[in-house]
């Protein structure tokens, strides 16, 4: 297919990447910035541009791969195309996209990318949704193309995926920190943290983390986790917080049948 | 090394077989359950016991891997031999074994085991503890035979690094699982997370988790945050959780001098 970029950002770049290898041609690349545009069009021999009167009808496809709220307002300069369109967020409705047009749909990676680091777009699950079933299966064909998981997602369900991915991975790398601080608190080095953090991900790529879950609150340990919560006096918050994670696992596991 | 091992649970299990293989002799397994003393001991080619009685003084180390309880009781048992003793956790002061004997020490593994799954013990931070230099230099040894990284940290910094893997594992842990609860309630598989959980992890293996944070929170993005809120409705523990842990990574990344 042919291939229009907008945006130059993270998504942008590895998406790109993936398109091109796969044998797509990427015809433009658009970003406010000349510099970012150039540097993604010369990777993936596009043309870069600036400026959104330079955007041309000789593409199959539109990718909205910029800001969220920058969304609605970049659409109108789509107006005078009669291609497919659509967006890369996990938050953002399709119909923000049928305001424009019935070619619409979503694209959407459910992976968190760096531009320094390398990412295998095989395994990046790909979320794809269509305004009807000829928008849906282009989707499809053009997400298989870059990857083995592709899966037909509609916008409530990508919203509480995207909701999910907070807890998972946002929420979790704030509790990376939080061991970070409390180590150098006592100088220590966050490396002995490391090895525990990648094994604790790696036993969820076969189990159901109810499975596995381990620790004092699990355990209903009062002992350790009122030493626990003395340790954190003079950090409310991280009490609160302590306090609040190890009531919902207590809950969690000691259902009220019996289930463990 | 002549080893006697008290217990036959996970912590003893992958200890024992680092230790054979690394040369040494575990003499003897005790443990409340002659089976399961009798499986661990026949992999690491031990006696076996259940009968505290029969522990014998043929050795030069007993580790203690049982419950963090059982702990202060069992010494009892090891008070006729002058031998070195160490226990095996993040939680139990150096001064319970200080009162059974001057030999004493701590042996902490800071990693999660289960059964059935292979650890690389090399990687296994081992953090150790001796009552004098003679005592700690000994375990160092010891310790390092078994693993590559070896810290000396004393009893009020292993508390914190216990309390530091509460936060950055047991707790990870349990928002993967919140994520995988999410997703049941709109009939998606967790295997959809999955991906995005192991790079969350892997970035972390070569960054500190401040640097790589990402998600609505960090961009204090207020309407996303209040859009996931809204969703959380009817779940007043996840909202309590959302806004705790959105309003950490806020303070946290909006230090009152700037920095980021």
């Amino acid at each position: 297919m042919r291939i229009t970029i907008i945006g130059s950002g993270n998504v942008a770049t590895h998406l790109s990447a993936a398109f091109k290898n796969a044998g797509h041609r990427i015809a433009q690349v658009y970003s406010r910035s000349m510099h970012n545009a150039a540097l993604l069009a010369y990777h993936v021999g596009a043309e870069a541009i600036d400026n959104p009167e330079d955007i041309n009808a000789d593409t199959d496809i539109f990718i909205l791969a910029i800001k969220d709220d920058a969304i609605p307002e970049f659409l109108q300069h789509l107006s005078s195309f009669d291609k497919l369109v659509v967006h890369t967020s996990g938050a953002v409705d399709m119909q923000e996209i049928l305001k424009l047009t019935d070619k619409a749909g979503v694209f959407y990676p459910l992976q968190t990318f760096s531009k320094t680091k390398e990412v295998n777009f095989w395994d990046v699950p790909l979320c794809i949704e269509g305004a009807d079933e000829t928008v849906t299966k282009t989707l499809e064909e053009l997400a298989r193309s870059i990857s083995n998981n592709v899966y037909r997602v509609n916008s409530a369900q990508r919203k509480v995926l995207h909701l999910a991915a907070v807890f998972a991975c946002n929420f979790t790398n704030h509790l990376y920190g939080i061991g970070e601080q409390l180590l150098a608190g006592r100088n220590m080095d966050f490396n002995m943290l490391r090895p525990l953090i990648a094994e604790t991900a790696d036993k969820i790529k076969e189990h159901s983390p109810a499975d596995v879950q381990t620790g004092p609150a699990v355990r209903n340990d009062e002992f350790t986790m009122q030493a626990h919560l003395k340790m954190l006096e003079g950090k409310p918050g991280l009490q609160e917080l302590y306090t609040l994670l190890s009531q919902d696992i207590i809950k969690n596991h000691n259902k009220p049948n019996g289930d463990k």
